[in-house]
């Protein structure tokens, strides 16, 4: 049996669209956003809610969206929701910081997802724009 | 009660070092992996397991590392280990994929720590070259 670790959600989405969307952190956590509005982007945990059964759990690879072919790719390969721990991860835009509600640019997450982390975005390390990818993931 | 998520360890962190470390994926999660090798880098999720403690993680604000003087800044505003889910995300190169060992550089973690989730690093939405933060991160 292997190890395992448990998760407390800190906040939920509360609305989602195409652009903008409020992540609400529970007030008990309100005080650990401190700083946060001096960045420009942050990263978003999330939980795959809707994800989180056995079927989904232990599913290892997939077809990726957009592709119709016979092509099969590791979840770990890919963004997949359907995953073994459900986290999903967004870089986004700080549009506006309000007290425990962050309005955000770029959350690709539904209405309701539990948020996970909060983590602040530092390009130094996380911004690879030379990075490659393989030729399926651009179609 | 807020709501709460289980965790699976996937894998574990064989080796650190300055430079290359090696993260073992379980094998009954190998075949995840699939399509990997196609990525020049990835992000991984690890478990900050020696900050796995009610104490360590009821800790809201820090003293961000290499300060000393009166700064203190929420866990969500930075990268502290001391974190309601004590999650750690590093963007990784990848050196090498041989079965289900990654080698990577760039991996910040203890040897040990658990393997929560590794994803393909994708620059279209997770590089941001130009994101700003505030002057006390560059310190």
């Amino acid at each position: 049996m292997r190890g395992k670790g448990e998760l407390r959600f800190i906040g939920i989405v509360e609305s989602e669209g195409e652009n903008e969307a409020r992540v609400h952190i529970f007030p008990e956590f309100c005080n650990a956003l401190k700083g946060i509005e001096g960045f420009s982007h942050a990263i978003i945990l999330y939980w795959f809610h809707l994800r989180d059964n056995e079927k989904e759990r232990s599913v290892l690879q997939v077809v990726p969206r957009r592709h119709t072919k016979n092509l099969k790719v590791g979840v770990l390969a890919c963004r997949s929701p359907s995953r073994p721990n459900p986290i999903g991860l967004c870089v986004v835009k700080l549009v506006k910081v309000e007290g425990c509600v962050l309005t955000v640019k770029g959350l690709d997450a539904f209405e309701g997802s539990p948020i996970i982390d909060v983590k602040p975005y530092i390009p130094r390390g996380d911004a690879v724009p030379d990075a490659y990818t393989p030729e399926w993931v651009s179609h």
